[in-house]
């Protein structure tokens, strides 16, 4: 394990980290607001310790898949310390696991809150809370390759141990320009947003930091309704963007950088998404028909909530949770299925259900006919071997996290429904679940165990389950 | 497809119902029921059937894979009608799908009971209620392989699929032995529990019918509080057979037949699934203590249920859904676990599980080491690739299976858990679930769509998934 090309990467994530703290001081300033100085603290400290770790350059520049998992696991848990700091400084969050839970759900995108108000907090806290979700949407690894002029082969390593999805869409043979398009077009989408929002209504400060919270699948809000006090107009451009940010961004490459709209248009898995979204909008709709005077409306909460939860973002212009348990189990495996790879939801991901689905019913063919020989395909391309192989562990690693999360989380004060809901919708970034931890309630009243847990779970499901086994695995430190 | 031998082989079927039918008459005969004519009545139509039957010999002996799925998924579903015809014309369960229904949790050894109160059966009807758990533990296939002269390569597709595991176990070359030697075994172990049981105070009735229903890990009682009101020693009596019905019973055959005690001391599979219920009972006794005025009784009914619903039996001595939701998540947990493959009971099976684990721990080694290349082992063997990838399917299939019927439920009027719960407790074969299907519940209120997703639920989870899912699958009728 090559230590000292981990330890200068982290040092360079504190740096970016003091960078993306200026931000929330502006608003500070802006505001005139008390909190700026626990951003500037920790900013400061942050600048401090960048410059103390410049003096230890890397001693050899060897970097396999293994120090990509670790750099990055520590990279979140390091980065996720850092931005709780503020929160616990300034007294806005003073228990310090609630600042960290709330931190570790910013950047990880999943919006599940320990506040039981929200509307207390300071624009500037506020600010910082919803723009974790934009860092973490994309990923802070991803925006230091892109920015960097990183040599060696770990561009790739970093790069795959960050991005969600079976295999690494790199859309050009260079990482860093990749990386470079990427954030572009993140940037690009976000910017649309804000305008569309102010145009529609909403104060600046709203339309930026809801952008960000929107574009990053994240989910915090700015009140405690959530979305549901803004106008329909308001809503509807989040039911769109939520979407936007769910799908794979090699469709967004396709369209505006390779200019290839037909190409675009067939990504196989982009179509499956939106499928299953409307679908599901559809049966939830025609389900809770029955609380709405007309069906549109009916259709305008169901689309927004399956687009929510399917996107992974976990926003809600309704308490769902009143909804009749059918609606409820659909929006439960919507969840668990979640958003396309490539994107910035999270969720097991479309492909992974897509290969994971013909394979099956390729078996049942195999039982019957063993002489044919049948590979899943996605993207018009036939899936190797290894993948589907690696596909399918990674469900089994998915199930057994979960039930061993399920198992900690029951030993907490809570029923059933509401420690299952409560670790789908952590390790799978959405943010809400049902009964305690449903969209009007909070994560507060769960014991510190169980907080920790749920933290794991977030981090865990952000980066695609194994860089954080591999860290804490003790096969990774052994030498072969 | 052949189905002049498939017709031929139901028609087999119905002469081997006829044949288990001599005995409820036999009971009604001892005990002067009316219920009696309902056995023969229907005993006389199977053996008129099997008649007619006769005179259709099969066109040729070609049988494949797909024939023996075909043959065994029909023969479930002509067992199941043909088995609750007496409930249904006896007027002791006066609806016929609620008689299906009981029927197929009988065969399958479920033990999910659509009966409010089962003390007001008839003896008879009660007999053959039980009795259907023990037909249906070893699989009526496997008998007739045991005692027909069937020619042809058939006898290991039946065989095949109708045994519950990953792996045939064929005990001996010969597939006619095996099925012998099994039976024996299962016989053998049956009488013993009955004397047991008569030795330790229960009259012989009780004895008899009791047995078929653990053995076969069934769970179908003949009181309404199940195995609660009996004394301690016999619920003992009653959790050591529930999990010998619910070991692999390649076990028995090494230190009965083979004579090789230290190899049956070795067996992986029986140690794990042993190793699980002490571990469960062992936590469970722990989060229960504050109810019960000792630990030795906390431990013997922890023991008692978490036996009963790793065996898949679903007896109980309490109703543990007033259990802490700890030890109810731990019993979810140990039922889509399961008992062993090659047993009479149910689940995913602990053989399954233990290879998908070792995989995934493959898998985290596979990426941070690519040229580490590892395989499974089971009982001393490496598990080839194509069982691995079989079993990996397999489980996507159950998941799926278990989605889309919990969709389904949840149309009805019960909640997430109720519905997820029981789910499982059928296509687990194991029988009560929580909340409105508890052990102090029954499954009557569902609605008759809910009830027939269910009853599939239990015939495919008896069968492995595979043959169901092959018999309605189009591709089968497909000729290549």
């Amino acid at each position: 394990m090559n230590f000292s090309i981990i330890r200068y990467i982290l040092f360079r994530v504190l740096e970016f980290a003091a960078f993306f703290l200026i931000l929330p001081c502006l608003v500070a300033v802006i505001y005139r607001e008390r909190a700026g100085f626990a951003f500037a603290a920790v900013m400061v400290v942050c600048i401090i310790a960048a410059e103390i770790g410049r003096q230890f350059k890397p001693k050899s520049n060897v970097f396999y898949a293994r120090e990509g998992f670790v750099t990055v696991s520590l990279t979140w848990i390091l980065l996720s310390i850092v931005g709780a700091l503020p929160f616990y400084i300034s007294g806005e969050i003073p228990n310090f696991v609630d600042a960290l839970y709330e931190t570790v759900s910013g950047f990880t995108t999943t919006g599940a809150t320990i506040l039981p108000d929200v509307e207390v907090l300071s624009k500037s806290v506020q600010f910082w809370r919803l723009f974790t979700h934009w860092i973490g949407g994309m990923g802070v690894l991803v925006l230091i390759i892109a920015v960097l002029p990183l040599s060696g082969g770990y561009n790739m390593h970093l790069m795959r141990a960050e991005s969600p999805g079976p295999t690494v869409g790199k859309l050009v043979p260079r990482v860093q320009t990749t990386a470079k398009i990427l954030y572009g077009i993140y940037i690009g989408i976000t910017v649309l947003q804000m305008i569309l929002l102010k145009i529609a209504g909403l104060s600046v400060y709203d339309s930026i930091v809801l952008s960000f919270a929107t574009m990053g699948t994240g989910g915090f809000g700015v009140l405690n309704s959530s979305i549901g006090s803004y106008s329909i107009v308001v809503q509807n451009i989040f039911t769109v963007f939520m979407i936007l940010g769910g799908m794979n961004f090699n469709v967004y490459y396709l369209l505006i950088v390779a200019r290839k709209p037909k190409e675009a248009i067939k990504h196989e898995e982009a179509r499956v998404y939106l499928c299953i979204i409307l679908l599901a909008s559809a049966l939830i709709a025609w389900n809770v028909r029955g609380y709405y005077s007309s069906m549109a409306l009916a259709f305008k909460d169901a689309i927004f909530q399956v687009a929510s939860i399917g996107s992974s973002t976990g926003f809600s212009t309704t308490d769902f949770d009143l909804w009749p348990w059918f609606s409820k189990a659909i929006l439960f495996v919507v969840m668990i299925i979640g958003a396309c790879a490539g994107s910035t939801g999270g969720g097991f991901k479309v492909s992974r259900v897509m290969i994971l689905l013909q394979d099956a019913r390729h078996e049942l063919i195999r039982v019957v006919h063993p002489q044919i020989v049948k590979k899943p395909h996605i993207e018009g391309r036939a899936v190797e071997d290894g993948t589907v192989r690696s596909i399918q562990s990674y469900l089994m690693i998915y199930l057994l996290i979960s039930v061993f999360s399920f198992l900690l989380l029951s030993m907490d004060k809570y029923d059933f429904t509401t420690n299952l809901s409560a670790v789908m919708a952590n390790l799978n970034n959405t943010g809400p679940g049902f009964n305690m931890v449903g969209p009007v309630c909070n994560y507060a009243n769960y014991s510190i165990v169980s907080k920790f847990v749920l933290m794991f779970d977030m981090i865990t499901g952000r980066l695609e389950l194994l860089p954080m086994l591999i860290l804490f695995s003790p096969k990774t430190w052994k030498k072969y």
